[in-house]
């Protein structure tokens, strides 16, 4: 009731010259509506409660997807090897550390900083900045700098932590501190300011609600160059072609990682609506339908192939469901969801059959998951986005099989193929610089005996009885 | 303020043949206000707020139940041997993405659907009704149909997990799938709808809260036939009647998911308000109360009977305190909880043993936590519930030891045994049905290799050397 | 809008004798205004949907904090040897439980019974009394009784749970159960209560946001009371002064136990305010930039002391910075809470070396985390208190470093003594009683063949081939 009394003593003034009588009660009114109105600009709003409750509903969405930290770790270590656990593990949990510092001294302000460009962003570096300098406040994003923040760097986290898998079990440890913080440091806020930082794909309408391409893919096309710099672990392909299996040391926690990740991928889609309103549960809805129809797709087709359910495809195949709607969550129908993680879901496993036979090892399948599910997420925008959907089409966008044409595919596959050039000749550049100076692999002999007594000097499992045969070099 | 400027034209309007000295100043008002009141309809009003706040909530709470799927997968995994530690996981794993799908279809319809009856609910499937076709919206609960849909298909898969444990080590694979498909469709939602759906035992007045019942006693009468149809596993119980120990493989990841339960009760119970307001808290306390009462009880129960603390005994009876408040968490008091957990600790002691005395074969005690504790729960609402307590009667409960004689506590036993008898009936249809298309037992000679090997062709913790002497037949 | 009709009818009672011409549009002002008045009084008030959100998020946070517990039992059961795994966990998870009774029975009024003084609360057991008991209500806390205790109850399981680490792998399971009883029924709720009670240290200026004294040095005051009366574990120390390395079992789970226990930091921290607004988000990222720190911190150092980056070390570094920004979390800035955290990564190397060197054996590590830490982030608040942060000087602490000279620094020494000395004198006299009592110490030959055969009589991780090595007495 802010202006109630304003408007009141403007008329007032202007009109003037009453009878007395009448003034007194007027007088009387303005009085008491006076302390009314003085006491409810002092009151909370609705409005402020709403914005406290966007805040707080963000805050733990960013916690949720911290915590994917804990399920990525799981899932890569239990895919592994034991006698490679501890450098993997040191790797997952590290790697948060480093992006938080990374993204806090420049990421976040080449991300989001107001000084920069359609390219990049810039300024007001180690968050030091008030709101508006990041694209925050009343003409913005309507949650607090440190909000915002902190669900900005629990995603760039992630990007970073998916090429941990690919590159495991005979990279340098000291190469992945160094890649990671260049990739959270640099390239993933470039390409993220494209989009999210409101550059030129924000401007030409290329749709990613959550980060198929701008977190997934990016972590993807970086994890594909580590893994074909370094090349396959050894033991991995024979001469005459054929594929060994290097089965993961635990699947016990592998299974749980994943049931982390799908946990924290309800902070991670439905807390990209930055905003604590019902599209998050519409969204939460949708990426559930994906996981869960990616899963079952995945179990089914490696079951139909190899003759029986693989656990490590049904893991796999949730992801790739969650990845494939993690940018359409918010446009897709119900039946979108359900047909975009049933197809990731599917290709998942073809993916791993395919980096396979072009003798790309990737130990935990992060590429065929992020890599291929993220640019598959991307492009079923372009085909499922539906007008109709909750959003009632406030998003404008529709796919080619809700009668929107193919206009919006095409900006989507500008968008995956730009950000994936960026990306693969940025982390091209990295990688080439690290390997040059450092040396990308370890010995032949470390890799046999594993890198946790190469790297680390220590095993995981201490009193337990081995299988040492594969690190004997006779396998 | 809507209101205000009607009122004020009405009375103005009625009134008329004033001087026009006094017309002046309330027309002056009329506009003030008019203005005011118009900005005000459109602002956000604190209800507004507050109905998002509970959608957020509930949200929330369906993201704790969601993750007790893998609380229950750690659970049921570490308690069975590391021959069928895949198998166990792969169950778990797959559980909640095959119960999003058939609650999606069929479930939430036949749960909530408002074009059925008492008995079952209809229509509006694939959640493509209006939300006031699932008993949403002004008249009824106020959540938006999302976030109402991910709490309900998070309980549902709650019921079928449970099965899962007393099934262990010796199902196929295939029957669990299509047993947990048909329960989260059909069997589960039916009962579910006779209380939550609105139908005849909620107009009874049968009291569950949070489902010690409609969620627990169902899972664990459908586990109970499952174990029953399936016989002990081999070696499990000596001619002579003596009961050899199967012990569990991992100990530790049964502890982690015994406390993943624990936090993701506070989504369970917490949440069944459907609404974000001071109760949650409270029955979050009380909540606490069962699982701490249930676990010492337990705790020290095994510890007087077998000389040592028994750390599967802590694990349970803090599940069994949890499944023990269930029902009442919302009409107890402090000390209603506190003893209806505690005599739930000391029934899942003595209900281990009473099961291996029938030779029905759990090995995880799934029936003795959710279905001797999930009747006892429902048992004692009608035994303790507290007109006193925080919610100040609200409820109209009274339980026998607070004044309120037989009654509640018939309908508590009308709707265990009816909800029992339709699950046993159904579930035991489903089973025989399963049985005998399929087989419902692996080859002896798989359940002693593991059904790792024989039904998922991998293990679950290769590298590691084990014991193999319960693979040989010769125990 | 509540006092618009009475200022109004006050003022024309007073007034009295207008021209009736007058009188008829203020009477009718009155009585449109009082519906509306009267309408207002009925409907939800912002601020009444704050309140909720206040204790919907509070209570988040304890779910989050109990959570630790899971963290805690990972990180401490994997750096024990797998021999006492189902000691570990076993004490881990009924410390919990127990600590909730105890809090529940009596803890809870001596930390915030109103019927005490400034040494001591008193009062309302069982948490019977009405909220204004506890200090909570219009005049104190803003939150509901059941939300207060259950934040409280978590932190006092903390406290417990941090002593379970130090005093692992050879003290009596009976005791160990006596102590924790003691510690959050009485010793943890009087120091608490003489800052968050509102005591004389509260009175005095101390300030200690989240715990880095109240909480964590209390904690590992009483473990190294424990540890010290105990003494080392067989085969740690020499005869000629060189320490043994006994190593963990299990990494993987002691990483995913930090994870957890970063995750649980986020309501630890944040949740300390005891309400939703924006400081919420900002605390949030200082207590993440702390762990980064100390993560990053105690990975460098142990690198270049040990030459090989140790995963122990990042565990411990990452908690070392969690409890290092705990006290200060509010007061420092972006730049003093990394310092605070990279500091207390460093401390946390030496001091794992200091004890060691003193011959205090605590396996996990326990003292040197929650009790260097602890006091160093108390001291930090005395250093990098920043009245220029986010909080404008709301708190009106400035340290050392930012113009406020050595008066809070001496407080903070001052808070930081006299807790410490008090509970080193109780947990003294606890650990003595149960001593005389009991015995503190398992027997040689129990040690020697682990605490789970001999405590629990049963093993955590059957199946599996261990290295036996270290249970024959010939190490």
């Amino acid at each position: 009731m802010p202006p109630f009394d304003q408007v009141f003593k403007r008329l007032f003034a202007r009109v003037g010259g009453w009878a007395w009588v009448a003034c007194i009660p007027l007088a009387l009114i303005i009085l008491a509506t006076w302390g009314v109105a003085a006491h409810a600009q002092e009151e909370l709003t609705a409005a402020d409660v709403q914005v406290t409750l966007n805040n707080i509903w963000v805050l733990v969405c960013a916690f949720l997807v911290i915590f994917m930290n804990a399920g990525f770790a799981m899932v890569e270590t239990g895919f592994c090897r034991q006698k490679n656990a501890v450098n993997v593990l040191t790797k997952n949990l590290i790697v948060f550390a480093l992006a938080t510092l990374a993204f806090w001294f420049i990421g976040f302000s080449l991300m989001f900083g107001a000084n920069g460009n359609g390219w990049v962003g810039w300024g007001s570096f180690f968050l030091g900045g008030a709101p508006e300098l990041y694209g925050l406040g009343p003409d913005g994003i309507n949650l607090t700098k440190d909000t915002f923040f902190l669900f900005q760097v629990a995603f760039a986290g992630t990007a970073a932590t998916i090429v941990s898998g690919a590159v495991a079990e005979r990279i340098k440890f000291v190469d992945f501190l160094i890649f990671s913080v260049l990739l959270t440091a640099v390239a993933y806020p470039i390409t993220g300011h494209w989009l999210w930082g409101g550059g030129w794909l924000a401007q030409l309408g290329f749709h990613d609600f959550a980060g198929s391409t701008i977190v997934h893919s990016v972590g993807g096309w970086a994890a594909l160059m580590g893994a074909a710099f370094l090349g396959p672990r050894m033991g991995k392909y024979n001469a005459d072609g054929r594929v060994n299996a290097l089965p993961g040391h635990n699947l016990s926690i592998a299974t749980l990682g994943c049931m982390i990740l799908w946990l924290g991928w309800f902070g991670f889609n439905p807390g990209s609506q930055l905003a604590a309103d019902p599209a998050a549960a519409y969204i939460a809805v949708t990426t559930n339908l994906g996981a869960a129809a990616g899963g079952v797709a995945a179990t089914l087709v490696s079951w139909v192939m190899s003759g029986k359910p693989d656990l490590s495809m049904t893991i796999n195949g949730i992801l790739a469901g969650l990845v494939s709607v993690t940018a359409g969550c918010f446009v897709f129908g119900y039946a979108g969801a359900f047909f975009a993680g049933l197809i990731g879901g599917i290709l998942v496993v073809f993916a791993v059959g395919f980096f396979d036979s072009i003798k790309i090892d990737d130990p935990v399948g992060a590429t065929s998951v992020h890599l291929v599910c993220g640019v598959w997420g991307t492009l079923a925008v372009g085909l499922f986005a539906n007008p109709n959907n909750f959003t009632q089409g406030g998003e404008g966008i529709a796919g080619l099989f809700y009668g929107g044409g193919l206009g919006q595919l095409g900006i989507q596959i500008l968008g995956i193929l730009t950000v994936g050039l960026f990306t693969v000749v940025l982390s091209t550049i990295f990688w080439l610089v690290v390997k040059s100076v450092l040396g990308l692999r370890v010995s032949a002999e470390e890799e046999m005996k594993g890198l946790d007594i190469g790297e680390h000097g220590m095993e995981a499992y201490s009193g337990f009885l081995k299988d040492t045969s594969d690190m004997t070099g006779v396998m």
